[in-house]
């Protein structure tokens, strides 16, 4: 957490929790939060009766600063056992970009960070290749080429760990990176890296699934936004969608085709992660839209 | 309002309040069940500044009466001057359908209250032309047969009023009934009348929307169902779809194209309405799904 | 092939002709019926690259008798090698229902041949379970009741053939029929008889989809109509469709939904077949919407 | 037409017919490249019963000429009273996009023809606001300023006809140009200039539509491409889309959720126009997908 305004003037957070279910976790947030005269301006919630866990979202304004806004509820985190996080609504989450070659989604991050004001701070671009560079550039992010082989995959993912860290990242998106992150890593960043994958899971996982979606002769093709996990393509979905194909598709239309659901699967994504909507319970996500 | 359970067994009650929008509203409500020790299941809300106005939508689970609730929510809906609605999740609510020749809505509705659970409970079945009372009598829903001429439309009405009366209907659903009601019914029915009208409006209002679709050679045809007012097709929106179509497409074939999207988009609206999820926002509605 | 019309009155025909790719297809046949004076109406070809094959479906106005055009159209269908069929437009496909205890997709298809003119002329239902009797009776279909244990699986299963060879039927509808037939029904009956699986295939193969779909938390459960081969839900595809879900969804929930998408995806399917628009390419199918 | 093929290598020709619908049409054009020897490999028609007009889509592999094509097909075109084109499958179009301030909608055009092989060739980019400079920089693409104030539109409209004729262009684009181009030119232009407007056609016609959306609370949003004709948001629709949208979302949101739909609503359209996909059937369109 960064950045967070430290005025008293009124501002807008967003808050998110999760607990085990039970009686009067609602009224202990929200009965602190009217106690101290604030608004609660957006209330969502959702009690998973398989996983047993409840999860809050809220949003209200308030001129506490957010160190007096945790001590005050810190008494509520505490006794229900909560995993929290407070945010001032709007802060752009500091996220770095990992690409490879296919251009199409980091074309289209960047433009919505620009244009349509998608909170996220793209503070970097890596590619395994250099092709996206002058995208990077056109868009005044520094780009970095760390090129993977099976020799240097621990030299590389060890210049990423540093970047991340150097650039206090707090978001890392795969945007047709093609590379497969190690188990470290992955537990490591666990529920801040985000994948698109190129298919809809669980179907075709793996290699070339439009290929695999062709031979089947299947009528939708799809793609899937997950949080990465050690366990290849199984992470917890955030998105889905699909589009429309028939017979007269050969695999390379179905690429171009896929180009736009992929896009719009991960920008959305991208885009409720960054707002925190998105909470994990166990291997599913919850998605306060 | 009728047959809410009186027992004191735990209950699972759905509240809905709209009023002018400002602080304390959320905590008023939530910290007087919190007091009572009752558990909140479910919780949405909406503040719309076009509006002013203010609107949530809460799942309680609680041993009180609905008397009790009551009694102890008046304070919070007297100082906020509060619209509120209070019943037991669940409960089927009373329903007429009123229908002309055309069976996709009325088989649809009927197969979902008896088959999918929808929460209605369909008193009976009104038709202009009697060529529906096999499907009604296949349901065992009495169906009545009310024909209406420019001479007997009066008449009729009464009946129909008579009708509401009697069997103590809550909502009045027009499954592709093909009369208009009189602006005096309208008002008194306001809020508990809902129609499906066969174009994706504010398109093609008016007489054979599907002649019109086919005319200006539009890709998708569309139906809408909204609430009835004196004002016709002009009533709030609670549900919209569409569904592709090409050059080849007859208006004929538009017109059984449609009756999917039309059945679908109807009963989304009669769930979501006898679920208590609709609230009016003057002539938009908000929807808490 | 049944009932075609004899009499030298116009009639419009569809034709639809399979066979190895090559040039000369399209215009030896259109040159055939060109040289009759016969007009052709609808038009749809696709070459495969994959397989190798050529589709060709066409629809023709002509005053000649069904034997005829064959005989016209015989050496172009001999010395191409094609697999053809030949059916006079809107003919109703002798269609014999299989259903267990579901009733959404039965209710769909019989409205659907009533009342939207889907060409099949439903000339019975098997029911392993009596549930479905009624809905049968309503619709004025013979309803047989062949129960199916483990011990009369195969007695059952004579009792199907028995019942498609004296109806004289051309296609066998699986409407959520929950047993499986044999591997030597499925290679007699091959290309004649259409499933609906409950997800989106190939995702969720075998028993209780939605419960595994709940389980992975996808954002979108589907339905997916095929052919029957022996081969369990590997058959060709011939539609897909899906439906937007969230985490509130319980598994029941899924299930509602899905009934939806079931109902109409195999819909479609049914009456493509029956439109003669369903071509067999491999294990693929072309379409032709 | 520019820049076909003259060899004589074999090369893969799109041609498309419309006239006055009656028998033999389909014959005449195949039967005279039967007769060359040349392959059709892929075939589109449709009859619309209301004009009376017939349309016709093939693609043909031959050794011909352009010259020789026509000169064989000249006896068909003049017998049937056609209007036909013919042109080389793949061969880029030349395209001019006319801009404001809106980037969404020009960056997808420009990426499409760059990495995904859209057939057009981007020779200028015009904008009456200089701010896109830079993206059409980014992409190697001309940019003309050409401002436009009550004044100086006449002068104004000159500019852009000397570049449309200067740059031999054959498509203009209006991607989010906020001008409204004079009867004379889009005459002068007739079927060569496409618009995306943002709403669902006819609904919301005129300015703001978004906020005309927000206040009718309508359940999805849209986007039209249309040919633009002088009768403003009237010309031949080519391709609409929606998305979902709910009470919660402010028109601010509304505008950026339209980008998504107008972009890929606009990019359809450019597509399928330079493949000739699309015919005029008077104030309707043919589209041969």
């Amino acid at each position: 957490m960064t950045d967070a305004p430290a005025s008293s003037a009124p501002t807008e957070w967003v808050l998110t929790v999760s607990c085990p279910d039970g009686p009067g976790i609602v009224a202990a947030v929200t009965g602190t939060l009217a106690a101290r005269g604030d608004n609660i301006t957006e209330s969502q919630q959702f009690g998973d009766p398989a996983s047993g866990l409840f999860f809050l979202r809220l949003q209200v304004v308030s001129s506490a600063t957010r160190d007096e806004l945790v001590t005050a509820l810190t008494p509520a985190f505490e006794s229900f056992g909560m995993t929290w996080q407070l945010d001032a609504v709007g802060r752009r989450v500091r996220t770095l970009l990992l690409v490879s070659k296919a251009a199409h989604c980091l074309v289209d991050l960047l433009y919505r960070e620009r244009s349509q004001g998608m909170p996220i701070d793209v503070v970097g671009v890596v590619g395994n290749h250099p092709d996206l560079q002058d995208i990077a550039a056109f868009y005044g992010k520094p780009f970095h080429h760390i090129p993977v082989t099976a020799d240097t995959k621990a030299d590389a993912e060890d210049r990423l760990r540093a970047l991340v860290e150097e650039l206090d990242v707090e978001l890392v998106v795969l945007a047709r990176y093609m590379q497969i992150l190690s188990d470290a890593l992955c537990r490591d960043l666990a529920g801040q890296v985000i994948n698109i994958h190129h298919s809809f899971l669980p179907s075709f996982k793996g290699a070339r699934p439009y290929v695999q979606a062709h031979d089947r002769g299947v009528k939708l093709i799809g793609a899937t936004s997950h949080y990465v996990t050690g366990d290849l393509d199984e992470g917890p979905i955030i998105e889905q969608d699909v589009e429309r194909v028939d017979h007269s598709r050969t695999p390379a239309d179905l690429v171009a085709i896929g180009e736009d659901v992929e896009r719009r699967t991960l920008a959305r994504a991208v885009r409720w992660h960054a707002e925190h909507r998105v909470l994990l319970d166990g291997h599913r996500t919850v998605v306060f839209r």
